[in-house]
């Protein structure tokens, strides 16, 4: 359960650098109010619990709008809100997902999708820019490309008479707590709860991959979960987060290896390479082919494991493999989409009201 | 009546080189469903009987939804329905026919406009990228510039434990079926019936315009019709659509001479100079003027004559003839946004509940 | 009231270069009918009377909005209409405060927002393409730069046997009637009633904001209202605006020091430097900076003296201003989307329908 923003932490608030700096965990309340999620900024911020309760209603939500007097009731839920989805980063599967959950609820929408139609060019602050937006909606979810840059936005409106509520849907190249949100989703829906005692493959591109990183920082809030990480030697995963699961006791092996820890794999998560962050062309020069999940590679792997993608995906994945019943990516996209219309039900406290 | 799609079929359509070459009668059955249309693909889907039905359902939405009780009562129909305009190519005006269509049965809307904003920058192929907006939606209207790629992702859907309707809204230099639906919806409204008998002049540029050919192929559907192609010889209708007409015993002549044709006809259907299609400017080298439809022509033409055009025209038509109430391509336009808005409501099976 | 369109301003309005150079006033009856606003196109239509009313039921949207059950009443008022939002020049304010007023009503919406989109590439004239649009919907909100461009939409419109309101969003540089709603909106609210005796500070760049001149105009309908105008002597208010003044008996000061009426003013607005305007870099020849509001203004200012801003804004207004009660700009733009709710809800006539 989230705790309750106090006094303390509204003055400690106040100086946005402070503010920025600070420990994630020494924020978190001045984004929550009564018991709940106000803002959805960090992964840190989606514990256990809450997990488990936005997968129920992610469930139910799906189950409920099944038939159209369900899916008419859902819709109703927040036909009174207006959202606003600010993407000023190209990003068609994440604006999609958080479009049609706002469709689901009936929450009205708004879009920004690129910055050239924005007073930007009129030589408007960032910051105001996010302000005026907040003057005509009820919700604001969006990607920025600056690092911290959504955080400061809900930290300014939390300051404000009139604050709205913030959904990150992709900040930087650290935060996008609705990845994770998605990812652990589809963990749980494959196991059929939560992911304790499982062994998880994360491969390809970890070193500079949010997705991978992001998914690791809450495997925290299980027992005896098993990290694998399969990638080439130039593209391992940082140093912070194997720091981070040392700290927190999770067992994690590396490997260059592929078909070495694929047999016991539960869940394995493919990447892309992420070429658009290269430096000096440091992608080519890599054989990525050993990081491909291919046809043959269904025999080996257990009858329950789960193969995940982010997508998009090149040729990470051969297609064939996408009419397997263990080929989750496709779902993996849906559950985005039903597990984002449970945090928005969520932020605006109609979650409980959705029931089977 | 749209046929069963069979167990063959479906194995037929295993291969999809094989499936897209074959010929489109023998295709018919895999886009449909219970009875229906469940993909709209090609003008060879409306036969005479589905047509009528069509045109029947949007005439009664016209007239239902003049009151607010009606409009309301269709926009519920489809309220748990989503829909996603995929628009790769530029159109205006199909691209807002069909968002109107969904807005007055409810539907709710996705947009992509422009591939820039688009996961293709980060290499996903259009198959990937038509399967994730499957993810989120009910119902996939796409136009696209390449020949067959509609059709390749409906007949890709339809493989999938999860399919969508696709609509084609305009698919590589030959299709587009919604197009043929609202011309001919046009000419059974102007004619208070079917075209059985009419005499139906078109002119311009037939070599290269879509809309022209499809309604020719329309033409089969109905008894004793009698086409003029008008057109300079440098851009007459092709040897495809003549063949076509020879097999199906349906009169036609071809002339250069405008005035020759316009006292005897019923329609006449205007379309402008194509030259987006020019390979080395053509189309500066031939005097168009001749195929205008001047003011001192309604004077010619019958009382009962209606003027068509696809839209946009540029100097085609005068401006002066569009007070005349025979010019119909104003309402042209209105009329496929209800007759889109009729297909969709057979596509999900509603069109039965709209009711006079 | 607005006068009924009669006979004689039909048969007056045959021929646009002769409607377009008529005087205003004798134009208003030609937008009118029932009573009524039909189109919205410049400020001299919003008279004394239209406002109060306008301002009434503004006030009552967002009263009867904050409840769930009021916002759903509301939303039912316009749900069997169709919007357009035909923006050709960037706005983000402008048009996110219209499309949340039509999302407040439950106007379906349809936006272009981007002439590369559109028709005009085929050779389209503007007029065919606001007719094309007109096919769609039940109202055009639009904003174009070419100045009249607006206007004549409307009056083509209003020769058509399918008329469609038309709202004038900004048009050309002269008029944009909805801006100088809200600002006056604005000054009803913080005055809590009509600005009679009020004296006005208005400070900038005079010379080319549209705001100030459109606000000055409406002032013709208050009694006793003082203007101050300051401004660099390179950006003083043009003479037309005084001359109109100086016609209705409005007084009026001009200055370039700031300082000097600041301690009277009951409403300072304040503007930015319009610099996309410069022919030959004027702005930078100007120190814009005497023009600026200050945190220490604050304490010179009444006590009930309140700040607006058309925003965006640059530097004229000190960030460290927004938290004082007296800075109006955030809800000014807030204001906007109540007062264009209301507006819309006028045209349509379902005003009356909205009940404390």
């Amino acid at each position: 359960m989230p705790m309750e923003r106090t006094k303390e932490m509204t003055s400690v608030g106040a100086d946005w650098d402070k503010f920025y700096t600070a420990e994630i965990s020494s924020k978190l309340p001045f984004f929550s109010r009564e018991g709940r999620l106000y803002d959805c900024l960090f992964a840190q911020q989606l514990t256990r619990e809450l997990l488990k309760q936005l997968f129920k209603t992610a469930d139910t939500l799906r189950a409920v709008t099944q038939k159209k007097a369900g899916a008419d009731f859902v819709s109703g839920l927040l036909s009174h809100k207006r959202g606003m989805l600010y993407f000023v980063q190209p990003s068609t599967r994440t604006f999609l997902s958080f479009l049609n959950a706002c469709h689901i609820l009936g929450v009205k929408t708004s879009e920004i999708r690129d910055t050239s139609t924005s007073s930007e060019v009129k030589g408007e602050t960032p910051e105001d820019t996010v302000r005026t937006f907040s003057s005509y909606v009820d919700l604001i979810i969006m990607r920025h490309p600056a690092p911290g840059f959504v955080e400061k936005a809900a930290w300014l409106m939390n300051r404000t008479g009139r604050p709205v509520p913030i959904i990150n849907g992709g900040s930087g190249k650290d935060q996008h707590p609705t990845q994770a949100l998605l990812d652990m989703y589809t963990l749980y829906r494959s196991f059929n709860g939560e992911p304790d005692g499982k062994k998880i493959v994360m491969v390809g591109d970890l070193k500079r991959g949010r997705t991978v990183r992001s998914l690791s920082y809450l495997m925290k809030n299980y027992k005896n979960v098993n990290l694998a990480f399969v990638s080439p030697k130039e593209f391992k995963m940082e140093p912070d987060i194997l720091e981070f699961l040392n700290k927190h006791s999770i067992p994690y092996t590396e490997t260059e290896d592929f078909s070495s820890v694929m047999r016991e794999a539960d869940a394995i998560y493919m990447t892309r390479i992420q070429d658009e962050h290269d430096k000096a062309g440091e992608s080519k020069k890599v054989d990525y082919s050993p990081y491909y999940f291919k046809k043959e590679h269904l025999k080996i792997i257990k009858k329950s494991c789960v193969i995940m993608h982010p997508l998009p995906r090149r040729h990470e994945i051969e297609p064939e493999v996408d009419t397997d019943p263990r080929a989750m990516y496709w779902r993996q996209e849906r559950n985005g989409m039903w597990a984002r219309a449970a945090l928005i039900s969520h932020i605006f406290g109609v979650d409980l009201k959705i029931k089977p």
